[in-house]
């Protein structure tokens, strides 16, 4: 698994310092597993960080002890790390390990309020004042994900690579277009196309939905056979060392109807639009915008009833959110390193829907798109 | 796709109003997403549901709108469901459904305090008091979960058919094991074989652990190339119709090591203890127990690190938990039909690992293992 070396995340340790510095705080219990795995090259399903002034806590149980000393003994060991077995529960742990930084003068750590429970927030508060700490846990929003946001170079090195690996797959899909496949096999022939690529898994549950089913944006993959004429979504992606790319292409099983040409043609001219309008320091809702006015002008505002992208990292849905801007939240502004998907669709019931989706990289002047997939309408089968 | 009928989710709704009832409340704000499923049969990744005394409330947005329609339109419709469309936010929709539901007289919601979070709850609380609804929201816990934890016969039908299929799958692992195959190729060979048994999708990342992997518990597929003479642990599982199945076995390329022999029967012995002591008004921890004898009694203790077993359903992991009791919580009494793992392992560090894991249903008078697959230890390759 090609995980980050040290420096980096030495780096990664001083930039959410920063953060929680300009926060008034000096401590922070991380329990996201993505942002702990960003911070200290943990890649386990549990375990909570505890980011301090000078080091780097980790509470893991049994199940994990072996695989953390492979990485601490390899060139991607986190700085500084100290790590806590487990053998209660984790919030047991982590009250220790509060009490003791307490005990050696650090006194407000953060807590992840967006990922963090209410029961588990209730007990932590409970115990730590039963035990008289004497630490009062101080609601923090996006301390890490505000690091994340913008990519180092390893990152965007992976996620370039994540991205380009997607034309094999799609060559993959697009070979088995084909009259009476049914939408579960061909979903099934992506994720070993994804796999045989060389990614660790797909990057979420593939989407293949065909003819009306085409007009449910999350469709499920059924039995139901591709038929002469249908509109195909191909909505797929895969993880590649911990990062996402994620791609979607609407294609025909054989000659398309004129309305389903018109469609496509929509989407594409409003896609190629948004991508244009992409470039530091324009807000994400411009990049929607861009797409939303062509659709408008083809009369498809109403079929267009998602956001026009996400950001893509270690997750497959993370800021920024590029869509109509929420009342009372202040929309990102686009900034180079940032990496997000442009996707319009419109859906129409009954009928069916178009999708097209890449993976663009907001670069100093502009964009550099990174997935390299046609885009046209192609007919296949 | 196998959905319940209407009127399995009309008794489900029936029990869980009970629970609020016994609790003090006339209604609960459903944020989990297989509670909402397990309620309403609306399988997408996005909703809330709110349950009221003669009604449920489903926020979805735009994207789900035309799947809600069709599951409404059949035999597994949700009774008595309000569907609300999100505009803007979902926790916007839910002010606005807690504020009309006030104004009819339901006071009292509950929320899910071990799903909410800190921010959501907070920003809730706030808009709920900026907008004068006078209603103040109570942390539940385990108000759907305690109703899961038994299975109706249409999920223990699910539930057997799961495991079963697992059996053909676990021929295809068998048959793949030989030197030369790397870890990543086996699992991408067993996740093949899930889709071609009639899975929606594996359960969980596929374990393949080989040789000294094998004493990693969570470890990932790596480029390793399975061995002579190395043990294998094999965990994988599948979804069918929603439901979990979880399956391990530990097989040898070629002939084992007279050390391996030992370990596996050490384990193979602890996991018949274990299952034997399946019964109704037992308590999990006994079940743990059970097995924990035997390994220590091999003077295993220190290398089983994990906890025996956990519930299975909708979720792959779900109560009761099969450990050691914790502090302060009082353990789980099994009862007919809940479904349950029982996979007790060893792990020595640098050498390798055994697990061995059946699903089990408890019955009125003892248990049955619901996966059908050879337990000794297979010579393969």
């Amino acid at each position: 698994m090609g995980l980050p070396h040290s420096e980096r995340l030495t780096s990664r340790h001083r930039r959410v310092r920063d953060v929680l510095a300009a926060r008034g705080l000096d401590a922070l219990i991380v329990t996201t597993p993505l942002n702990i795995r960003y911070l200290t090259n943990h890649v386990g399903t549990a375990g909570v960080a505890l980011l301090t002034p000078t080091s780097v806590h980790l509470l893991v149980d049994f199940r994990y002890l072996e695989a953390v000393r492979l990485v601490q003994a390899s060139a991607c060991a986190c700085p500084a790390l100290r790590v806590r077995e487990v053998k209660t529960s984790y919030d047991e742990t982590l009250v220790e390990a509060i009490a003791e930084l307490r005990a050696t003068g650090t006194s407000t750590p953060g807590f992840e309020a967006a990922h963090m429970t209410v029961a588990r927030h209730g007990w932590l508060r409970q115990a730590l004042e039963t035990r008289g700490v004497g630490v009062e846990l101080q609601a923090v929003e996006r301390a890490v994900e505000q690091v994340r946001l913008v990519k180092d170079d390893t990152e965007v090195s992976v996620l370039r690579r994540a991205a380009q690996g997607l034309s094999e797959v799609a060559g993959e899909a697009f070979a088995s277009v084909r009259p009476g496949v049914t939408e579960r096999a061909l979903a099934g022939r992506i994720e070993e196309a994804l796999r045989a690529a060389g990614y660790e898994r797909a990057a979420f549950e593939t989407i293949v939905a065909a003819g009306p089913n085409a007009a449910l944006p999350h469709h499920r993959p059924t039995d139901r056979a591709l038929a002469q004429g249908d509109l195909v979504v191909l909505d797929f992606g895969g993880v590649l060392d911990g990062y996402c790319s994620d791609l979607t292409r609407t294609v025909s099983v054989g000659v398309p109807a004129a309305d389903a040409r018109r469609l496509h043609a929509a989407v594409l001219e409003a896609q190629a639009a948004a991508i244009e309008s992409v470039a530091p320091g324009v807000s994400a809702p411009a990049v929607d915008a861009a797409a939303r006015a062509v659709l408008g002008a083809h009369g498809l505002a109403e079929a267009f009833g998602h956001g026009t992208g996400h950001g893509l990292g270690l997750d497959v849905h993370e800021e920024p959110r590029i869509g109509v801007p929420r009342p009372g939240t202040s929309p990102a502004q686009l900034e180079p390193g940032m990496v997000l998907t442009v996707e319009p669709g419109v859906y129409v019931p009954g009928v069916g829907g178009v999708r097209i989706e890449d993976d663009v990289l907001v670069t100093d002047d502009g964009c550099e798109v990174l997935t390299a997939v046609p885009r046209e309408l192609l007919e296949l089968g």
